[in-house]
């Protein structure tokens, strides 16, 4: 929550600067003004929040009205939001707040679209820590908006015990032991193979969630047996639209997809103002 | 320059926040080791700096080799930069160093599709103010890196003069005068049109530049015959690559293309370490 | 870590403010000195690289010689930390540096004494949120160095369903099921419970942990025989060193106890400055 | 003042940090709440300004009523404040708030004890620089409700010339006169002293204040005697509650005590909500 | 705007710190009162907004009223403003805002009477970016007001291609070309020269503004003459009030004075309380 | 010490902002320099650590030589610091420097023209709170550079109880009782008075300074007689040169002046750079 309003301050000093010289000049900071926020094209909301703090921050008497929530779906020309207040603030917020809102709604759009693919089958599909700097904490809640799930939002909520930590350890069953000492009882301990000999040794140290990285069809369906509902399985490297059914019909419970948030693009929605 | 700063603290901080647990229980403090950060795919590069930024600012004492500079185009397979330092801070810089290089090469790479397809047309393709929040900077530099020009970064170092901005003023040339006596002898002014009328009411007013919004090929055709050298020419508005050429071939300035920034997305890139 | 160096800050700010008038005025910024930082009373160590922390805020060349480690008993006399650098820095560092370490020895001392309490019965002791504001991160590090577990490290990284989450959703099974879809999959979920009707609902809903709240050692023992390893089983409420034992007795997993951070206090340690 | 509010920020966010997940899923951000603080034990309030802060940091527009000031002894069982508001504002709050409350009264309350012991004999009770780092202004705050009075604040609002000033300088005397020099004519120069040799010195160099540090009672009365009323008498050094009433006999002006604050722990308050 | 409130922050925290002590002890929080700030001798005003924002930082429900604007010329005696509010809030903010408000409007008179020397002359008055550290847009601004104009605010939203920049590209040719690739087609490019060969190397380069640099009255007039408008022309160095006019009369754009900013001093004024 | 931190961060951010356009184009960010900052007239200088503080913040590695010291004379011509280091720093933080250096430079010097007025007569001359909002701390070291005192650096470390302090207490009497009782024992209480019967009341009272606000040299005189000692006398109000002396002449111990800041104006010093 933090973060985002460093993020709000953030980008609206690096487009206001010292000042909107072209507005300081010609709009009087008495006017005060209307606008409405469009969509261009179809779209799934996300972002209407975040849009709403951007004109706070430069005036907390900004009011707002809408129709619309976070996760509808918005037609081409459909009036998403409205904002009265002084009409310098709408022209200095207006361009920090269609980036957040295109960016986020693109962003929910696109998991949308991963979502539809896997239907109705029985596993969580799950975004990664691939995000775009300052914006993890945006980003995943996009990926919620857009109907997918959130892996751990960073290194400090969840454990993923991985090549280098075993390395640095001497094994997976040591790497689990020190982990469980250091954590939280409300922590599951994942660890991630390349291969069934260390689908076995993670199994048997007590993980509770095992990540199958980059492995092929054959062998993670070989390791969901293996697995047999002793630990959660989660898939994981370059997953994409085309690769995700195959992934989801080998009986794993979770699929982590990067594209999510680093494949996303914007929508396009405008702002028009009324004096 | 300080606002990269603050962005990569940002970054740190939603990652890392209160502590990798994992690392923290497995990997001693005082272990070393290298990286070699790897393209897997061809890229131009974009972000060294702010890549070793990231791990400076875990450990001044990091140290980096690399071949490579940006605007390099590396192929798949290539190291881009080799890291070496303690493990713990390799372990924990990695992900956000990544995203950021992946992002604004990513970027570089798409803007520069854009460039190739202009060639030698005398023509100069600039971005627009559609950029991430809390990444102008950085997206504006990536632009650059990838082969087109800047608009202004914000609203302090431009006048654009828009339809909200005339209607307040009561005309463009009224507009057109108040802003000159604000600014620095320094700044050019421009001015959006949306036609022919205001095409000519801003070049009787002394506009150093001005925008043709979402006209049509021959009414644009028409302007830069009609204004003719008396101020630069500008075209905007949901420019693509297939409407790119034809519009340079109309014989306008300078092209703004929002999608430069909004609508790139991530290259591949990952890191090996090795203790 | 990031709030730590902000808690270091503000900690130097307070006590420095607008400058230190009295060495201002008599130490030549040039002399350098050694001082040594010495227990007056057995304890165990906790805090010895924050204390390094704040003499290199003020000058990052001060140097350091240690032959302790957190967790080390110290004994009344002995040396724990060398420090050699600016004569003004050792003066103005002492006292926040010392503040710093007293508490967080006098912590771990007062933990240790906790752990040492349930000698190796096979129960996790873990703290709370009830430490002092700001110091979250340093009090949890030092009840860890007295040996004992942390429990969440705040509201972001752990669920635990509280009679009000319970009111607020209309029940347990349905809070639960809410949590599940919004959260990590590497997140376990606890669920506070006042008797036994709410434990076998907790307990049906799938809760991971759940958490005994100020039940008698009776009622305990027998959720204790219900749950019967399908759920962890933590016990809560103004535990005491007398009535830890009786507790773990009971054969509960998880014991929280508040008073290993509210009811520390500071050690006895002084510095002395050879110029 | 400025300090206190940054307190709050690196509190709330130590807690809160990317998001209260519990809360979060099960809460509509639109449910209010009334929440009442209760004391759990016998105790002297203080902070009930903080812990209204707390509360208004997450929403402006939440509400309080009390019947209740700093300093008032409220008993077992007694409400000491009423809060209404957002329901999700009420539960993210709750634990830093009181975490303020129960460590600020504890204090408050530890130090009446100190208070009580030495009743009206005429004699200036204050505190020291051992306070938590961060705390400085609440916890000298909090001794003042106690009853007792304060030293200087920081190194920069008041002057104590120590051993290490008066080596670097090469005597009392020239230390006092550079430091008179330095600070402004509102300061009164202290002066800590070992023995009667140096109490005499200080007396010549006019200090206005003489620091008898960790002398035996026949050794302060010796002093007493000798600067006569010409200095204000300052006793410091390992004083406890036992010591406290012989050394206020001898006749000093002031005790000060670094054990009113680094010897305080928590007293119970909880908070009962009611959506 | 940012740095403004920025620059508020610090002049409050200076000036208050840990707390007014004297106001704090016998000053009620809930007293209210009136201020009224009186100029003392004849000034141009500047800095209205930015005296009402100190007291708004320290108490949101402040209240003001003014029949003065920024720029209104101010007789001795005159009420410039009144406040009402907290009795606290009026003597806190008192010297903070009047600091503020006795430097900006001593700087606009000053301003003031260079502007008036040159009277209708077409030449524009500028400054420099010699200002008080902190205070470039609060300066600036009190320039405009006194009735002169801007030279770029900083080095990020102007270019001045210096004799350093020359030599380190190898001559002004090549550093105009550089720089115009570089930066926005809004920005104008100006070269500083020292001699007639310079100026000639600047036009051919296609520099849009020359600045000539400490050239005598004769130098002047015949750049003037080569220039013959195909450049703005801008004189600079150690302009004084004396010199202002001959140097208008040769005919230049353009004068740069830095003596604008870093010659202003305050004018007198006070505030008045009435509980 | 914190605060000038943040004004020189607040100084290069509004210089810099996102980046020196003109020299990032021409400028290899390899090559280096060095500088010289010279003195135009004669002056005293203050300031020269700040200064080296403005390059070290833009590249720690920056290197320096000086032959001279703050409260040293410089003559015109005379280069008074040089710098070393990569040739992009030194253009970056040469205005922001220099604008420091110039105005400290310019308040020492001013300041010691008041000095050199009442030379050896034994009075103490002291500033005032009027400095420029966020200069505070430098400010006040320029004058003692200067050769003259300072009064209380804020609200926080000294007492002035004021006419509206009187008011809301109902007395003098009350007043500095009820400050004594919530100030250190190490702070002196001063009682601003206009009258003889204030005089007397605050004598009464046992105020330790008494200032006379804006009184005649007649009353000043009789004031003085009255006070006989037992107070410290200030007189304040309107200082200039002329009054200085006869002020000095009444007998009173500190006289205030506040155009020792407010009316300081800057030095002229350049820097001068080979690449």
């Amino acid at each position: 929550m933090h973060t985002i309003q460093d993020l709000i301050d953030l980008a609206l000093a690096e487009d206001i600067g010292t000042g909107d010289i072209t507005t300081d000049a010609v709009v009087s900071s008495e006017s005060t003004g209307r606008g409405k926020i469009v969509a261009k094209e179809e779209m799934i909301l996300a972002g209407l929040d975040v849009t709403r703090q951007v004109f706070l921050r430069l005036d907390p008497q900004t009011r707002f009205a809408t129709a619309c929530h976070d996760g509808d779906r918005a037609s081409a020309g459909q009036t998403v939001m409205e904002i009265e207040g002084r009409l310098t603030v709408l022209l200095q917020g207006e361009r920090t707040a269609l980036n957040f809102l295109q960016r986020l709604s693109g962003m929910a759009t696109h998991v949308r679209r991963f979502v539809d693919i896997l239907g109705d089958r029985p596993v969580r599909l799950v975004d990664t820590r691939k995000t775009t700097p300052g914006w993890r904490v945006l980003e995943k809640y996009a990926v919620r908006v857009g109907g997918a799930h959130n892996h751990r939002v960073g290194l400090y909520d969840g454990v993923l015990i991985k090549d280098n930590h075993i390395a640095a350890c001497g094994g997976i069953t040591a790497a689990v032991e020190r982990v469980r000492r250091r954590v939280s009882h409300l922590v599951r301990i994942e660890v991630e193979t390349a291969n069934m000999d260390q689908v076995e040794e993670a199994l048997a140290a007590g993980a509770e969630v095992i990540m199958l990285d980059n492995m092929d069809l054959a062998a993670i369906r070989r390791a969901v047996t293996t697995i047999a509902g002793r630990a959660q399985v989660e898939v994981s490297g370059n997953v994409t639209a085309k690769t995700l059914t195959p992934l989801a019909d080998t009986g794993v419970d979770i699929i982590s997809v990067g594209a999510l948030t680093h494949q996303a693009t914007s929508v396009d929605l405008s702002m028009r103002i009324d004096p």
